[in-house]
This record gives C-alpha cells, structure tokens and sequence, in this order.
C-alpha cells in the first residue's frame, strides 16, 4: 500500500499533535501509523506519520506546500516521503559477502523496499555474485599510500547513481571527512563490536582478549569521528570460552548482517530521525 | 509525576487522532506519552494518550465528562484513570515464593506503582514474608473435596479488599466461572510455560519429555477457559539436554517472576487494551 | 584441522570415561574437544570427542577395528567419523528462498562444510539461484492428486546422489512414511513455529490469532508423525500486536534460516545424538 | 546428592583424561558430570569433574593425598572440593536492595547452597530486610575523608566470618589495594553496565548519553584496577529512545541481579577457573 511518511522533530510544547492532525484530519488522511517522542532531557518533541497516500487528494508536492505553514510555525525540522519512491542505495563492500549477500537476497525477494544501482568495492571478488543480481558492480581499488583517487572515483559514483543512501557492508576502508560531511547522515556502516566497546580495528580479537561473554554488532551513521557516529541498531550473541576467535568471527556475522539489514530498513521506512548523536528510532 | 491516561478502542475511520487531539489542545493538556494501533484485520483503532495532569485546568470527573461526548460520538470503548489513584492489587500464593517475593520487594522499593492491601494464600507458609512488608495475610485452605466455601472466603476477601487487580503468583487453585466473569480482565495469572505449549499441569515436565531447547512463561488474564485468556506478555530461556527437570523448574522460576512483574506493570499503567482474546500492549 | 569424531551412547556406568580416554592415550590420540552427559532420567551416557587426526598411528578403519571390542564391552551404540569426508547434503526446497539461500551462501564462503551433490524442488523458481552456485537442480512437480510418482522420484534422486543427509529448507511438503523410515535420523526439517506449539500448516496465522508475543522456529529430524520429531534447535523473536501476519513472516524467516543452519552445523560435525525422541547436542 | 568437585587446570598434553578417569575409575567414582576445555591459544587444558562422593572409597582428605601424585605430574593447578561444606559468603552491599534481596531470597529458598555468616553495609537502610533473614547485619560508615578505618573493620569482619566469598552486592565502594589482593579471585562484582564499557561511576547515564540500544550488566572478579577483573557473567536488555534514564535504572536492576545470582552461583558450584584475565566458566 502506498503511504506518505511525515516525520518532524521540534521544539515540545501543547498543540503540536493537535495541528498535525488536525492538518491530516482536514484532507481525510488516514492515518496507518503514528509514532510520537516527546524527550523530556532535550526538550525536543519527535513524530512519525505514516498515511495512505490514497486517502489524501493531492500528490506530495501539494502535501509539501499546504504543511511548510505549520511546519514554520512549530519551528519543525521535517520531511515527508513518497513509499512509492524507492530510494536508491549504493552498497560498498569489501571482500567479505555475508553483509552484501544479505542484502542482495533481501532486495532480490523484494523484502528490501530499495533500489541498488550499483555496488562498488575495493575488490574483484564478489563481482558474479553482484552481477547475478543484474547490479552493476564497480571495483574501485584503494592504494594504501595514496588512497584519495580512489574515493574521489567512490564520490564521483555514488553522485552518478544519485545514491539517497550509502551502505557500508564490511567496506573496512574509512571514509575520508569530506565524504562524511557530504553524506551526513546517509552513510550508514556496520560494526563488528557492541559499540562503544572495541572501537576500530580487529573487534573481535579485542573481545577474545577481554573474555567478554557476549559479542555484538553496531549499525550507525558514519560521522567524521570513527564508529562515534548516531546508533541506530545493535545486538549481540553470547559466546563462550570454547569459542575460539574464529568461532567468534563466525558467529559475529550473522549479527552483523541481522542489525545492518534492521537498520537499513529503518533507514529506507524513514524511521530513524537523528538528533545530535543519538537516534529516535520508530519500529 | 501526575499524568491522566487515556485509553481509547473504537471501530477505526478519518479524524479519531484529530478529534482527540484538540480536545486536549483545547485545555491545554501536554502530552507526555502517545501510543496509537491501527489493526487492519478487526478495523478497530486503539489509543492511549498519558498526560500531565497539572497542565489540564479540570479534575479527572470532569475531563470524564467532557470527554463523553466525543466517545459517543466514535462509539469508543475507553477508559481515564488517574496516576495518583493507585490501583488495589491483591495477590494470591500458594508455597513457591519467588513470584510473591518478587512483588513485594518492587512495591516495597516503590517500583511497582500500586496499593496492595492484602495476600490470600491456600498455604501459612508466606506468612512471615508478607507480614514483614506490614501487608495483612489471609490463609484460606482449599478442601479439594469442596472447594465451593474457600472460594466463597476468597471472593469475600477480594471484594472486601475493594481490589481493582487480583494477581495468580502462582497459586496453583484454578478459579471457579463465577469469579472469572466477575473479575474480567482483571485477574492476572502466570503460566509456567511458553502458551499455548503445555497448558495445564506440571508444564517444565512435559517441556522436559518432549525436548524443547527454550522453556518459557505466559503472563495472562485469566478466562473460563484454562490457560486460554488474552496473553499479556511472555518470554523464554535456554535449556539444554543437561539441565534436568530441577533445573528447569530453576531457570523458570526466573522467567516466570520478570514476566510476571512486567504483565501487571503494564496493566497498572493502563498500557493493556484487550480486543477479543488478543492484547494490545503499548509498552 | 583434520579430526576424528568418536560418538558414543551407552548405558551408563563406571569406567566409560576411563576405557575410552585410555584407549585414545594408548595411541597418542590428542584430544581436541570432549563432552559428556549423564542422563539420570534414562541412565544412559552420552560422549563425544573430536581427537586430531594427525596425532593417531592409524586411520578410519583401523580405529573402528581397534575400538570396537570396547564398544561391545559397554553396549554402545557409536560412530566414529573423519572430518576431511565431507557429508553429502541434498537440499529440498519449494518457492521460498530464505533457507536455501542462507546455507547455499554458507556453503559457498566455505562455512557449512559438506557437499551438495544436488537441491531438488516442487517449483522450477530457484533454479537460476541453485545453478549460479554450480550445484544440479532438479524440477519434481508434486501431482496433489498422486504424489507417489513425485515421492519416487525424490527416492531415486537422494539414492543416486549418496545423500547422508537431507535437508527440508522449506519443502512445503509431507514426505512419505516410508521416505522418513529409510532415512530416519537423516532428513532435517525447519517447522517455522516454536514446537510443540502450531504444528501443520501456516503456522504464523495460528499464532498471529492466538496473540503470542514471540514467534519462533524448530529445527528437528523428521518422523512418520508430522513436527513431531527429535527437536535439535530452536529460536524465537518478539511480536507485538502492532505486527501483521506479513510482519511475522518476515521475522519469522530470520529465525528459521538461523536456527536451521545452526542445527545442521550440529548434524554435520557429528554433535547431535538421538535418544528416543530427545537429542543430546553437545554444542 | 553429595559430590565432590575436581577442578583442574594444567598445560596441555596427551593422556591427561586418561590419567584423571583412571584414577576415578579405579576407586570406582561414578562421574555426575565432566567439562573439558582445551584452549589452542595459551596451550592450557581446563577440566572439571562432579563425582558422586558415595561412590568413592574414601573421604575428600584421603582424595587429595592419593590425587596429589598426579597433580604434580601434570604441573596442575588443582583443588577438589566437597558439595558438603557449603562456602561462607559475605555479601556487601549500599543502599540499593535488589541484588541483596534477590540473593537472600535464593539462599531462604535454599537456591543458593552456601552459608551467609554476615552482610556489611556502608549505610543502615537494609538492616531489617537482612535480620529477617536471621542474618546478622554490620553497619560499617565509609568516611569520605578517611576510609581507612572503614576498610580496616570490613577485613576484620570478613576474617571474623572466614568469608571463602566476598560479593559486592551493589556496594558502590571501590576496595582497598591490599583487600583486592588478600581476596584475589574471591569478591565478586557486579557492575551496572556491558563491560568493557562504561567503566567507572554511572555507567546507564554514560549509555544514555551514547544513545547505545542495549545496556547491560557485568558479574567479574575484583582486581585492583577498577572493574578490569576477570569476567564471569553477562548480561543484556533493549532499550530506546524512549527509555529514560530512570527506566534504564529500572530495567537494569533486573540484569544485575540476574547476571550476579547466577555469577555467584558457577563460582559457589566451583564452575569458574580464572586463567589470565579471562575465565573458563563450565556452566
């Protein structure tokens, strides 16, 4: 069913449901799913519309205008979105395919509600398993002592492929701050650690070496600082002393892709909105 | 923090949101908490709204009043209810301690938000426990030849205790028609297994013969029919092959009281709506 | 690194451990891993170890030869098995691709470690998938008027492919009493719910109806009584009432691809031991 | 059922089971249960046997005078110990009385086999809870500007009970060097939060801060460097946006306590062997 997604954030105070739906009320809009935040510590008021884009008598630009007025009015950071336009995300991986494949099955089975015009990485390996998917597949190479043509190529493809969305599925290649400051917020990467802990390289072999009990994986945004940025997704998995680190890493993937392919979702259902480092998510 | 909870369920249509929404601009209501469920299958829409109670300019009779139209109007079933009013829960128990100590240890640390005026047991052997925490106890044996005059006492008891809630800690007697009815979702049970798996009798022996990998427990309100009312909240731990019976019953134990607690938490904050024999829990 | 797997059932008694570590010191065996499980209910002893290959004098036969006097002295039921002769895995599938494609990808990163000599389904859909991964596809149109034919078929392809397992990765379909005689202890099924609960068909509309609030997955051996079998794994995740029947679907296939892959990575690596209608897993 | 506990570590060779079986099987011990871990990294082999002390010959004295031959064969790290001579534990605790309270309620239901000889406490608030117990309660004041004489009083007492155990039920002091030395790998910790993060003071508002989706709680050994001890437990809940930091508080409590009855049980079980930094815990 095609739907709109108003989602906005604003300073809390009375009224604000009230307008909104009052607004939505006015054009008959039904409402599939709403989801409200008020955060008593910032102050800030959050919200999630999601309405049948059938019930309602204009198109979004119509939709846009007729709400800027009150979304000036609540001094709202806001956006609507169209279900019906797919946003486009361009995957970037490494050599390691669970993350990818993972992906790639949930988009083939139409469970991803996403289209992938390309995959870029910064090896040939998993160019069949791409291609197979009829995505076009980019090797980019890194050379680790001049890495900048490198992403420049990456920056130069992500804006030929008008990418809304950037996924990081076990890139692990850091991206320079210029990229990160363009894709604020649309760069989305998966950690191999239950973050904070065991930031940077090698998480697991910093957990086999603390003899944690459990092991995790972080989806966040990429931010200039690294595996700092908003969360949008974790989870872990209990392991044991029996568990080598290599059983660690085994295990490990199948949170890893799980937590990528929830955060993903959110992202692309407009269900994360960001607010200084930290996210509301509305699942 | 004193909050007025108001809880809606009515045949789902354009404007309820609206409708109830300036109804609380209109006096002025700040919302702290909104929960919405539209269910595609019934039609119905369910509603909860929690909000602070100093910001309205009426007391709870008259928002009661006000409000009534509007429920009419929308055919609501629904319900307001004052934070401050604590809700009377009585507890019964039978001897396993754990669900009963767990409860009065979270009321005697103020977690649990309620008044608890007494706990009926079939057993003297709690006695102790609950009298420490200043809570009168009422033993009434059950004679399993005629179990008519003990509930008759039971029913006396809740009655002259003015209970809103009557907890199953465990008690172990099942109730008599008569009371069920009477207290419609209003009396809450604790199952010992993962429901509908094992209901009835001795259910971690017959998880143990059939070979289950999770064990569980089913917090519900209790109906005519055994083990059968609308599931409130439920949750499950791992066992293996090694854990003998003993062990289950152990591992249960815990399982049974977390999920216990959070199934009344949830109905003393007026987060359950029951719909048929299925909940909405806006947690 | 190459292993033995010594697995051994037999009543229990005193001097097993003894016998049988002697019997590997003897001979060097250097032991990798070793499990044991008394089970007071049955008086039975379950073990296994997995001893390095390398550090014995002999292969295969020559320890089968050499230990059986022992397993005869204590009535055991054994096997002991070499980890380089990788277990032939024949897939069956229908329209569904989530298991498949979960072990197909497991299988082809080197993770789940056995053949598959062949995948054989009801529905011609995933063959495109099947093939990409160099493994033989057979189409065995299912006749819901005379499945015998089908059934036959499906006898002849598992036989000539020298199956050691079977796989149910969402196979839709009853097998044969006699299928499941001849291949007993051999044929893993995934039941997409938390057995015993919702045996049979659709499984997720049971328990959307009865409002569970977690959802789950079983993986066990399949026997003549349908999802009654020798349960090996199990899984469950959260729902609320804000979840459709579709939204537990999806859920649902996480659970059932994870929970089916661990469970055959049990039978592969020889983990698994039936006992009546339980398994010891040693995991 | 009685049992004596044989709990082993040593470098790893051939024939060390061997050896050990023979031993029991030659005074006819009938093994409950056995764990072995072999670790590949350090080269070490851990083993922990449950022998049934009615089927030995003779007492736990005569035990270890016969198993001390072989100990020093193999350069073990050994100790047995009877299931009889239930350990002396001292719990230690502040303000907060959910981890007392549960770990009283599961030693009064005869849960937890051990002795409580005492429970110190830096404030008096618990003084009634734990002499309902029948447990003799010590109120040590910690002077903020000399807590020297405090920690002098609580050694004196913990030698005065012969503590085998000391547990930090939530006692919100951080221990004296020489304590920490006196009692290695005999105080357990409990720290509100999934270490390695969140080290220190305040741990849920450090993970409100970072916006994390899970908090945790942690179950180790103190050591003098500040909640950097050997792990023995862990433990998680989900949270969001929506939980504030006083929810966060809530849920954990339960983590916490759940975390450290069952860390304090593998140790009181003599299931944990700390090697390192990290533990082997055969649960």
């Amino acid at each position: 069913m095609r739907t709109y997604r108003l989602v906005i954030a604003c300073p809390d105070r009375v009224g604000i449901v009230a307008k909104v739906s009052n607004f939505l009320a006015l054009y008959n809009g039904w409402i599939n799913e709403a989801s409200h935040h008020s955060d008593e510590q910032s102050g800030w008021f959050f919200m999630r519309h999601e309405i049948r884009a059938e019930s309602l008598p204009f198109g979004i630009e119509a939709f846009r205008e007729a709400f800027a007025p009150i979304a000036e009015e609540f001094s709202m950071t806001w956006r609507v979105t169209d279900s019906a336009q797919k946003k486009r995300v361009v995957l970037m991986a490494s050599r390691e395919s669970h993350c990818l494949a993972d992906l790639l099955h949930r988009w083939h089975t139409d469970e991803l509600d996403c289209d992938i015009p390309c995959v870029i990485s910064n090896h040939n390996d998993l160019r069949s398993m791409v291609e197979w998917h009829g995505i076009p597949f980019f090797h980019v190479p890194v050379d680790p002592k001049d890495k900048a043509p490198a992403f420049a190529e990456v920056s130069r493809l992500v804006q030929e492929h008008a990418a809304d969305v950037v996924v990081l599925a076990r890139y692990m290649q850091i991206l320079p701050p210029q990229l990160c400051q363009d894709y604020a917020e649309k760069v989305i990467n998966i950690h191999h650690s239950f973050l904070p802990s065991f930031v940077g390289a090698k998480p697991y072999h910093q957990a086999a070496l603390r003899g944690v009990k459990l092991i995790g994986a972080t989806c966040h945004y990429v931010t200039e600082e690294l595996d700092a940025g908003p969360i949008i997704e974790q989870d872990v998995v209990r392991v044991s002393h029996a568990d080598s680190i290599e059983d660690m890493v085994r295990f490990g993937r199948d949170v890893e892709k799980m937590v990528l392919a929830r955060g993903l979702r959110y992202h692309l259902e407009d269900r994360v909105l960001v607010h200084g480092n930290k996210t509301v998510v509305f699942d």
